[in-house]
């Protein structure tokens, strides 16, 4: 079965598309740019969306639901947020189809023929903040806190798989506040959540910082990021925070009267997370046998596989494993059980090496006479013998151990690949023969932003918080900086 | 704050809309007949969605994710199918807007119109079949069990909160089976866990049947359901489950090769549940005074409200509180203190009355001397002083009691409202008088049902499941009969 799949010397981009497909976790649909994320693939994004659940809620914060239309007029009502959207928005013209009177088949109904256009949301904020006008009236109203987990379009034009579909999955954190001060510390405590979540759950280490004004949300007053690095030395944002100021507050007329009874404009942020997360996650870890998933979030992450000769020994391994499973369970470990009488195990193993399970347990009938287990990790494909007496312990450990190791491998990677470039040769010379974020003096004009993209395809991924100060001169133009951002590019 | 709400015997209609609103669950929004489902609204079908969700998954299914989108020549594959969902759905024409040249704001861009216009799901077996035939070549591939939570679209022209409304939220189970028997296995099995959800969680006494020929789905060859009974006399439709027969994989040719290596075509079920459910819930307990939720899904099942004057009485009932809480918790209930300092008690009871938490103890300086706390149950507003030591234990036991005496008291209501009519005076003397369900026969025709409906405004709910046979003849027509069936008017 790993035959199959491309190397990512070979073609990364053909390994990547490989690797989604061949294990599970999505495919193409018949409309155009859209996936179907097919069950091992969601139960992936499941236990991704359950941990950052879990962490929103912790945070105090509530889900709820908005419409998925949003009227055509509500988008133009924040001038830099209809630029950044209308261009790529699925439409709703009518609500009826009917039989063609000439006998094609059905046709959409010319007299259905909505009076006012709706937009398929591709993000929220004008719906909700037309809501929230209805919701806030005084400063004991706020904060509220809300995230909602929902399904947006945005029709690009060239999509891939998770990475960049015209629907996608996401949540997005819409939150009102009474001071810029509070809403500033929720733009930076939801982006903190965001670089824990990917860290701790996905072993994926990430750089916290703000995006340049050309980069920035549109509608936003300073869009903060966090940046992951792929194993092919291209940059992934894998996650967004927003302070919005006003705007939103204006351009819906949100006021409330704080304490001192006077009217005021609400404060926003908003955040988002995606299955574009799914995409990181098998880009930054996998390897050319298929996937490799971090324990904590890895639908199953212990499977065993029985090897057997007849009924007799299929017995025993049988009894023995419902016995390790119980034993495992009670720990809190997902496992499964192959016990499919149609495959060998050979054929077993690759698949699940191509799934990505993190731990496999090979158990035969010599094995039970020894008391013994192989135990295979995916990550480093070590194997050991291990005593079936305190199995299950060993394997807590050894997931921890996995999850540890896996973040620890990417963070190598991702540290030896920041480089500080002083030339433009040495900067255009990384960028082509090494990868990663290029550690680079520029001189804070999106003018030579965009200049340096348009030569290299290299994009300011973030200017890291707490960044240190240091004078120099921009990359490209020679002017003076102040201090250096990091380049890369990207998905 | 109950004084707000419109009592049931006023008009039933308005006070289930104040119940909605002013009990938080939800609220109209800016788009015609869609709904925002508010953070207490939210959380409730939280509940209900993981519960479902576990009971899905213990009996072998797995969740995935198909488009949103459907092209609309997949609609017009299954004959019956579009003739049932054609007239009410969102069309997808153009995928981008632009700046009118005119300066009227932002229009849909004539230049960017979809070849094939594309339909927002109304339900998903379209698109869904149509990647079976990707997945599914032998009979090894075969059972396939996935779900889908997703937001479906259904240009309804009179919408009600959650009861009918354009947008909302479901799970879509698509099941594909290598036989006709096991197909209509699937098919009762789910309507099994339909109603066990139903009866054990929502506290809902349903019947469980199945549909007439002109009440089912379309496209399918038998539809089952459970009906429910709201306190105005009125059915629900809480839940289908379908078996599609063939008609979807002649429709989208997905075939099989079967054991003996001949191919055949696969055999479909489809079963679905939406936040059509929250309404139900609504109707079916709660009263004058707000919402009554059933403990096994309520957001908060104990709120504790502080009674004090002054600091120091507050800071003892503080630290008692957080024991009781602690001891709550460890039992696995859920939760929550209101120490709010703006509100007072008696505000904060008819809030907690209105919004349906089960149980609230109310904890004073002087019962606190006592060692002694309020406790009052939200169904039937008794209260009892119950002491400190074991009071956890003691409403563990108690939200047991409320959960299976709200579910007693629903059964007895409906009980109480099956009726036989063996004229046809008697029956919409019925209906007018007493609602409920009505048992009576009927000829079988579809022209007889239709005349009923036409007379009386009331459909067949259904058959029931092992009805009884009994000869008779037809309320309407007068023509022989082999069985009653139950009538109603509904929802």
């Amino acid at each position: 079965m790993s035959k199959e799949i491309t190397s990512r010397q070979q073609d990364y981009s053909q390994w990547y598309n490989d690797l989604v497909i061949k294990g599970g976790l999505a495919d193409y649909s018949a409309v155009r740019g859209c996936m179907v994320i097919k069950p091992h693939g969601f139960a992936l994004w499941e236990n991704m969306r359950d941990a950052l659940d879990k962490m929103f809620k912790d945070t105090g914060h509530v889900n709820a639901y908005f419409p998925l239309f949003i009227p055509k007029s509500f988008l133009s009502r924040e001038a830099a947020h209809v630029e950044g959207f209308a261009k790529e928005c699925a439409v709703v013209t009518h609500y009826r189809l009917k039989n063609d009177p000439n006998g094609a088949g059905i046709i959409v109904d010319p007299e259905a023929k909505l009076e006012e256009e709706l937009i398929i949301r591709p993000t929220s904020e004008t719906i909700i903040w037309n809501t929230y006008k209805d919701w806030i009236q005084s400063y004991r109203d706020l904060p509220l806190l809300i995230n909602q987990w929902a399904n947006v379009v945005r029709w690009e034009m060239r999509t891939r798989l998770f990475l960049r579909t015209a629907e996608f999955l996401w949540q997005e954190g819409h939150t009102a506040h009474a001071t810029a001060a509070e809403a500033i510390e929720e733009t930076e405590k939801m982006l903190g959540v965001y670089a824990t979540f990917a860290e701790e759950f996905m072993a994926m280490p990430v750089i916290r910082g703000i995006k340049t004004a050309s980069e920035r949300f549109a509608g936003a007053v300073e869009t903060y990021c966090i940046e992951a690095l792929m194993q092919d030395g291209k940059a992934l944002q894998a996650g967004t925070s927003h302070f919005l100021g006003q705007n939103f507050a204006k351009a819906f007329d949100v006021k409330f009267s704080n304490k001192e009874n006077q009217q005021e404009y609400v404060w926003a942020t908003s955040w988002g997370a995606s299955t574009r997360l799914v995409g990181a996650l098998v880009m930054a870890h996998s390897d050319d046998e298929g996937l490799i998933l971090p324990p904590k979030i890895a639908p199953q992450q212990v499977v065993i596989v029985p090897i057997y000769k007849g009924d007799e020994q299929k017995a025993k391994i049988d009894g023995k494993v419902s016995e390790i499973m119980k034993q495992l369970k009670e720990l809190g470990i997902r496992v499964m059980y192959d016990n499919n009488d149609n495959t060998r195990p050979g054929w077993k193993f690759a698949e699940h090496e191509m799934k990505g399970v993190p731990v496999r347990l090979a158990l035969g009938a010599r094995d039970l006479e020894k008391n013994e287990v192989e135990v295979a990790r995916r990550d480093t494909k070590e194997k050991k013998i291990v005593s079936l007496d305190g199995v299950a312990q060993y394997i807590a450990t050894l997931l921890k151990d996995i999850q540890q190791s896996m973040f620890n491998k990417a963070k190598q990677y991702r540290d030896d690949h920041i480089t500080n470039a002083d030339t433009w040769n040495e900067f255009e010379k990384l960028l082509d023969e090494k990868g990663g974020f290029i550690s680079a003096h520029w001189d804070g004009t999106a003018e030579a932003e965009e200049a340096i993209k348009d030569k290299t395809k290299a994009t300011i991924r973030c200017i890291p918080l707490n960044n240190q100060m240091e004078d120099g001169k921009c990359i490209l133009t020679g002017k003076p900086s102040s201090q250096r951002v990091l380049f890369a590019r990207a998905y």
